[in-house]
């Protein structure tokens, strides 16, 4: 028999209605011949309504702690109500499941509370649980820390927790949510989007740190370190819809580039509207500038993305652009300010009207012209590329947002993504 | 130091302003100079939405299903996010405290889901987390199985947990309400009723099981057992009102008869409208007649309360009066129908316009002559008495419900409660 971990969202468990329909599907790969764990999300909403409560109890007008371990002890209870929900409703169709928290399992974490790092989970007790017949219904997001204490794995850590349950108990993951697949764009965007059969991690690793929010980041990470294959497909569908007994023909597999035979140059084109540009103009050009200003944003913790530097033609100064998350933009001028006496530069702007917008492909390892071939898609549509940077699988380029939607379907054709 | 047990109920812990207030208390004990634990229930409501949902999940139709260890999973989150929220209060006011689900003390529950008894709580990591100083924020109504499945104790089980908490750690417990102590009789009924200083266990227990609904009864049990100091007050007072540094002078405390230097005869009047008689006539005079009606009724797991048999003058026939409560009359009739043939009486009635008056009292043990100044003061009123029942420090009446109101206050004026 082999092991399956199906993961569900909040929106997939919003009521019972709608866990009723997780149970059937959970009933359809059982009856498939899966030893099947569920790894469940809260209720959508109810994460929100215990934050803001932790919001209320915590030091005034400070908003959220999330690093204080009583907040993980309230917010992880929405996962608890969701699994004995669920497990309740399995045993109402018959089934033979049971609920386990992290700390019954026990799911290893941390104690960097709110945004913990799962250590460790010993499979024994949930293997043997599975092998028994008895389809383990997992509260998602949360782990015990070595003393005992609850933690959470922060936003979407439930994709985290499901992966590394199926690294566990050496099985595959199942991720349902509420799109069918990963597509070769966003198909808001392009309608001519594809749906992909299967994307390599790194692939996919690329998208999800683009903007295209399907997975986790830390969930993919995980996936290609311990080798799990993961797929995305839609909770959406109906057991009767399946063309096998099982779900084997539906969503995106995500896996080892080596189980890719096909692999495409380009997989997907995505973009990203979260970006600011910052401009530093006239900065002397000495070494150690750049140490200046970089020093002092990582010690603040400001991310920079991009980053490009030019001579002025005629002067002895050189300009400097970078980019960093939209939310982060006001704290890094202010950062930049203030080490603008020590460095000397004349001036900074910025510019929150961007947009990146990158192509990704394993291919690109072994085939040169990719740049070319996308420099040249947007030249032909009039798009001034700002600023560029490369990775071994990906190009991205800085544009002016207006021009997001053209850019993408430009690129989106260029590399036949319609004709997969 | 001295230990101490503080227990809030559902709405003194409701929103986030109830639970700062709680805070408060917390730390006027603390300041006063005690080790505090804090046990606390679900905010109110909460175990309600949950139970809710429960019922949505479980079998089509057959509303609860507390026996399910998966309910307990569920209901037991209430608890759990008071305590995180409550610890965070306390910290926000510079204390120092932490959360403790019952898995984490922990709080050996057996596997009686939805009603689980406390079976041992290994008192160490507590006593040495409230030595160190640090408030423990317990979630009550709640346990762990010995195989690690979460157990909750039945409504009403906050109370029971913070009784076994003291007598664990060896301390007093204070019971935070909505009322600020036990009284001689119901104020709504008799405004002259007294606040009682001191009540012996074994009163209480008369009390809580006739219909005062200040404690649960089982943690009185427990309190007997261990001998352990409770005091009901109310958890609308605020630090500044209090005479001392704590609370040493409010509320009442429940405590071991000996304790009590000046035993009243009579330390209340308790009542109950919740009881349904039940009238057979025309038994065959022969035995075993009883055993098979109340053999059933037990079997069905009816209880029956007050029993009284009679002679008919005439005939070689006899009647038989008894009470259940009154959600179960129509059951316990059912119940007795089965048996008429068997059995071979004549007729049974049912009557739930029936009201239970008793007067309660350790030093009815060294006095005669209550049970007549009772029934004295009832006939000077014109009450009847149907049924009547005694114990050792009780003597309980059955008279028509119209006549409650008026025969609790004839009976405390008779033993002079308003002369406390």
């Amino acid at each position: 028999m082999s092991r399956l971990v199906m993961k569900f969202g909040g929106t997939s468990v919003a009521d019972l209605e709608r866990i009723r329909r997780v149970a059937r599907l959970v009933a359809a790969e059982k009856a498939a011949g899966h030893d099947v764990a569920v790894v469940v999300s809260a209720m959508a909403g109810k994460t929100n309504e215990l934050v803001a409560w932790t919001d209320g109890a915590g030091p005034a007008g400070a908003g959220l702690t999330p690093s204080d371990d009583e907040y993980d002890v309230v917010v992880a209870s929405g996962e608890q109500v969701t699994a004995g929900l669920l497990a309740m409703t399995l045993r109402n169709m018959g089934l033979n499941a049971r609920s386990w928290m992290g700390w019954q399992i026990p799911i290893i974490a941390d104690d960097a509370h709110g945004r913990a790092r799962i250590d460790d989970i010993p499979p024994e007790k949930l293997a043997a649980a599975m092998d028994s017949g008895e389809i383990a219904v997992i509260a998602g997001f949360q782990g015990v820390t070595r003393d005992g204490r609850i933690a959470t794995l922060g936003r979407g850590g439930s994709d985290t927790s499901a992966v590394a349950i199926a690294a566990a108990v050496g099985g595959a993951c199942d991720i349902y949510t509420d799109v069918d697949g990963v597509y070769t764009t966003d198909p808001r965007i392009e309608s001519k989007a594809r749906k992909l059969a299967k994307v390599s991690y790194e692939e996919m690793l690329e998208m999800a740190s683009l903007g295209a929010k399907v997975l986790q980041t830390r969930s993919v990470e995980l996936a290609m370190a311990y080798h799990v294959p993961v797929r995305v497909l839609s909770s959406f569908v109906e057991p009767g819809e399946a063309p096998g007994p099982g779900f084997e023909h539906l969503g995106t597999i995500v896996c080892d580039e080596e189980e890719i035979v096909e692999k495409r140059i380009v997989s997907g084109v995505a973009y990203s509207r979260d970006e600011a540009k910052i401009s530093l103009f006239g900065l002397p050009d000495h070494p150690g500038v750049s140490s200046s200003i970089f020093g002092a944003l990582a010690d603040a913790n400001v991310n920079v993305d991009m980053i490009v530097q030019s001579h002025a033609r005629t002067a002895d100064t050189a300009n400097m652009e970078f980019t960093v998350g939209k939310r982060d933009a006001a704290r890094a001028v202010e950062i930049v300010r203030t080490v603008q006496k020590e460095v000397g530069f004349d001036d900074v702007q910025v510019n929150e009207d961007v947009a990146k917008v990158s192509v990704i492909g394993v291919g690109m390892r072994s085939h040169a012209g990719v740049a070319k071939s996308m420099f040249s898609a947007l030249a032909e549509k009039g798009v001034n590329i700002q600023v560029i940077s490369t990775s071994e699988i990906k190009i991205s380029v800085l544009i002016d947002a207006a021009y997001t939607e053209l850019a993408v379907r430009a690129l989106h054709a260029a590399y036949e993504l319609d004709q997969l």
